[in-house]
């Protein structure tokens, strides 16, 4: 499991401020994976939290920024990207770390919770945009590195890479929803990179 | 446009039984759209399609039960697989077809209502997995012709072409939030195509 599905614990060391919101990203999971994201509501976050309602309405607004904080927080404490020394065992272990992250109970709720609410919610949408882009951001060095090494065409677009190994398990979790296991994530990280390797992610 | 995106008259001629069918399921995609799975409503769908409530209670249970036709007359009423003659042609066909319906803003809406509820609700899945399973089935032909005249490998899994086709456009839709467009679909299509014929897709 590379990706934490608890906060608590992981949220870094600091003061008075640090621990009010270690509590009330805790508490903003918690509610979102029992009610959803249409569910969450401020005074119950606060009160789970033990924290004034006023502080949290005064630094998080809306339910939305209380989710787009939690998602910030979940990208920050993401495991940084492998190097396995190849960009075979790279994507592999990127479709697994995927894998892991949405078939996690807590974890997977809290994206679902959070992709249901973004098909009805801009704000929820940007969030959900924000993680995403950044998890992207973060495997890049994957395929540049593959690039620079010879295994993959030069021009190749490592965010469409890295596009290519989560989507069949969103899609299969999302919108077929047929299981997920092991078997699935590595097939999704074969073919995007027989497809990488066939040059269907270079720029054009 | 390969899938109707409007119900009305769509829906094969009949008697009173086939025109109360076909009013209640327009009300339950007008629903949907305007109010998700949650605000789906059996009398407002009763009173919006001029039909008496008893008879949607009875026909329909719920709005589960609701939901369940029209992706059932969704899949009755989608446009037949490709038939270009190749399986390159054939695939950028599917992918273009799945972004004609995902991005049609009424037919688009009744998806994404759908698969929002399905993250909490096991009857609004069931009825997604019965929908994507029949369209997946409906173009393995695709598949199964293009081995037949050796353009991919024996052994290849059709549905999982299928799925490498459609899952980067609803990854994009659903999780990255990001935009669709044809070069979207046609890399999807190319993607999958390169995949398929390295044999990432074959059965183990």
């Amino acid at each position: 499991m590379e990706q934490q599905s608890r906060l608590a614990g992981t949220v870094r060391p600091g003061g008075r401020t640090a621990r009010v919101r270690a509590a009330v990203l805790e508490a903003t999971q918690d509610e979102l994976v029992e009610c959803g994201f249409h569910g969450l509501n401020m005074d119950r976050v606060a009160a789970r939290a033990g924290v004034g309602k006023t502080t949290v309405y005064r630094r998080w607004t809306n339910p939305a920024g209380l989710v787009a904080d939690l998602m910030s927080e979940l990208a920050d404490i993401s495991a940084p990207h492998a190097d396995t020394g190849g960009i075979e065992g790279d994507l592999l272990a990127n479709a697994r770390n995927v894998l892991s992250a949405v078939t996690d109970p807590r974890l997977g709720a809290t994206f679902q919770a959070v992709i249901a609410a973004a098909t009805s919610d801009e704000e929820a949408a940007a969030a959900l945009n924000a993680f995403y882009g950044r998890r992207l951001r973060d495997w890049a060095p994957v395929v540049e590195s593959a690039v620079g090494r010879g295994e993959l065409p030069r021009g190749t677009d490592a965010l469409e890479v890295l596009r290519a190994v989560s989507a069949p398990l969103y899609y299969r979790l999302l919108v077929t929803r047929e299981p997920l296991d092991e078997q699935t994530a590595d097939r999704a990280a074969r073919a995007a990179l027989e497809a990488a390797r066939a040059g269907a992610f270079t720029r054009s």
